[in-house]
């Protein structure tokens, strides 16, 4: 097999760098005009031939991914970090499957979502239009390459894809690929490019482009989607820190209760929906401590727990710290305390949640009632694991991440969170009465 | 009359100032915690209540704004500046009708926006939930401050006001009379508090204050707006800059065309959604601009041309700079363009436009389409005035500003648009199937 020459940046700094990427941004934006007026039948054809490309080009693929997996194993890298990293024939036909569900999706932009004739005969409606320009933070998974790539192009943007240095070969090689199917279809190519990723700095320039990039999403552990938010002049949605608690009301159906912890502790702990720390009522708490720390002790978990959870005893549990409180462990451990009411639990989510994902367990009506309507979250469960906030499981067909924001969209973001509105008014001649002296403040 | 002693602030400076301002949005976060669950009914008796009492006491109101008003002569701040700042009866009713009008409004809080039963039988729908704390920043007009505060209250939102320390004494008036309602009401006062304004590093306080302020919202001129949209670690929405455009389609109907120009520019040009710029296509401009240049000329205008527009004559016009396309004037200013062809009225639109409101005149249905759809702005408006983007002209009832940004909400910004969203999920006991290897990326 030849390996394929694609282009490589040319490792600029300083000024230079910065000028790359906002050029990248200048030619997303031309690309992102001709992106915003193209049918749903174009961008569904686009994604169904990237998704056929990807399939076909897998050996070219697999062979850039592998110097990437080459160095970061001489690099020292973590199994884990390299497991995100590696690609394979199966995981590049799920990318693949990725663009053919997003396909599939209805198309958000045109939508009408609100509309009326004015009491003057204007017509006027608020329409779904594409954000513009997106550009994506992520870290080592080059599958992200694809998926961002798949949501954002459907929804009619042009993106900019800023990724780990780690995956730098897989990431070119995916996005040169679809670069050749974009242009095979009359589209502007530059609706997706890969930025620079040799130097942090290239962050900074992205996130810093006001008025040429609409949205920054970062993807990522803590640590990078903090810096991002706070560093960013482009407006920027925070995503995906889930430091979630599972609530064991004295009204539980103690089974019941199990069975949800263990599900949102045990069954994916790296993701950002798992449970890292459960509260238990007082008045169950004797009943139910031994019987969740044997469950969770079986599948592996550590409990961190307050005193009265240690002195339930149990083989793995240890004292929790003040931090403990605050942890995504994104591990097999969890958090533990006794509480002393509903309200008590409510008061230590508002302290410490991340306004991701809080569930509750209770068979009370009312306790369901105020827990809903006091938990400040993007997703509230009752009687149901906190593993279902999702957008495939909330039936949004793909997301491109997990709002903890409020502003903008919280939870799963699918094609629709991906855009923007505008309001058309539709006059024959129409002009607004009254030049009056101005009212105050208007 | 005797004058009304109301707190005073101690004139805290530097971490001290830092450390009141960190205070007051804790409190608000408590309260905002309560007042997203008033009902409806609590939070329009409170709104009702607030307009009687500020009616009742608008001798206080007028004693204090009197002070504001001496001390900004003795400063020699401009008659224009002074107009915004002063008040009367007769303005400080129509305050309490703003707030009489929003209590008539519907609550946006608790609107179920989506909902559907999932495959696994778990009940999901998705309701609007207050943001949480609004931080309100703004210049000399005091009206602001109760409409702010109305707004924000009926949205269940807790406000952090941030005035003009050339209003100080009337926004402390307002606040307290506000305040004392809320606390009669039996609802917490820290719902309602005006920040420090003796130190320009409030602003940066407030707009820095991430975790405890939702969001902030910047109100007043292109400076202030820019330096806390870029400033702010706390989510901004830009509001209110508009270098707005009419467009003359060879097509056009050159009467509408004129009526419109006028209206557009001349109804008040203060205001961000008045034109700044017309556009003229080649094929009409000989007979167009004659009568357009006479017409504005008549209304005061002082039209800012190219060659082509200077070479039609007339008393009013000066040749235009380069930067005249980019100013948004908010006088009897306006900058004129001849332009070849729709795409280049497009094209100098996306190039000089502030994405506020854009208008085209056209007799032509397709000319109509293209501008609509290509033209990136929060409105656009076929054959109406630029007059028209306004929340209460939209029927949004009353507004907190026009959103230019692309993010959360574009163009007149209502009670909705001061919400966030939450996701609520009802299980019996529902656990997501699968702990098997994570898929990548997922």
């Amino acid at each position: 097999m030849t390996v394929i020459e694609f282009p490589t940046s040319d490792k600029a700094t300083g000024d230079d760098l910065r000028d790359q990427v906002r050029d990248a941004a200048r030619r997303a934006r031309g690309a992102s005009a001709e992106l915003a007026q193209a049918t749903r039948g174009a961008k569904d054809a686009l994604l169904q031939d990237m998704a056929d490309e990807l399939v076909k080009r897998a050996p070219e693929i697999l062979e850039a991914n592998e110097r990437d997996v080459a160095a970061a194993r001489e690099s020292g890298m973590t199994e884990a970090l390299i497991d995100r990293l590696i690609l394979s024939t199966g995981r590049v036909e799920a990318m693949a499957d990725g663009l053919r569900t997003v396909a599939g999706l209805p198309d958000p932009v045109g939508e009408v979502l609100r509309g009326q004739v004015l009491p003057n005969g204007v017509q006027l409606r608020q329409v779904r239009v594409p954000l513009g320009v997106v550009g994506i933070v992520y870290e080592g998974r080059p599958n992200v390459t694809v998926d961002a790539a798949g949501l954002t192009l459907k929804s009619g943007n042009a993106v900019l894809l800023r990724g780990s240095s780690s995956a730098e070969s897989s990431n070119t090689a995916l996005v040169w690929i679809l670069r050749d199917v974009v242009a095979r279809h009359g589209l502007p190519m530059d609706a997706v490019q890969l930025l620079p990723c040799h130097d942090r700095a290239s962050v900074h320039h992205l996130i810093t482009a006001r008025g040429l990039v609409d949205v920054v999403i970062p993807r990522g552990g803590a640590g990078l989607i903090s810096a991002v938010v706070e560093q960013s002049t482009v407006p920027a949605i925070e995503t995906g820190v889930g430091n979630c608690h599972v609530y064991v009301d004295s009204s539980a159906d103690l089974d019941m209760a199990l069975r949800i912890l263990l599900n949102s502790k045990a069954r994916r702990p790296s993701v950002c929906n798992s449970a890292e720390t459960f509260l238990v009522h007082a008045d169950i708490a004797e009943e139910f401590l031994p019987r969740a720390i044997a469950e969770l002790s079986e599948a592996g978990v550590t409990v961190h727990g307050d005193e009265q959870v240690v002195a339930a005893g149990g083989p793995n549990v240890v004292p929790a710290t003040d931090e403990d409180w605050d942890t995504e462990y994104l591990s097999l451990d969890i958090a533990a305390a006794v509480v002393e009411s509903l309200p008590a639990a409510v008061e230590h989510i508002r302290e410490h949640g991340s306004g991701h994902t809080e569930a509750i367990v209770t068979s009370d009506f009312r306790a369901s009632q105020q827990f809903t309507a006091q938990v400040d979250a993007a997703a509230v469960m009752v009687n149901a694991s906190t593993a279902f906030t999702d957008g495939g499981e909330f039936g949004m067909g793909a997301e491109i991440g997990i709002s903890t924001q409020k502003l903008h969209s919280r939870g799963p973001m699918g094609l629709p969170e991906l855009t923007s509105t505008k309001w058309l008014a539709f006059g024959d001649g129409h002009v607004r009465p009254g030049s009056a002296p101005a009212k105050p403040g208007s």
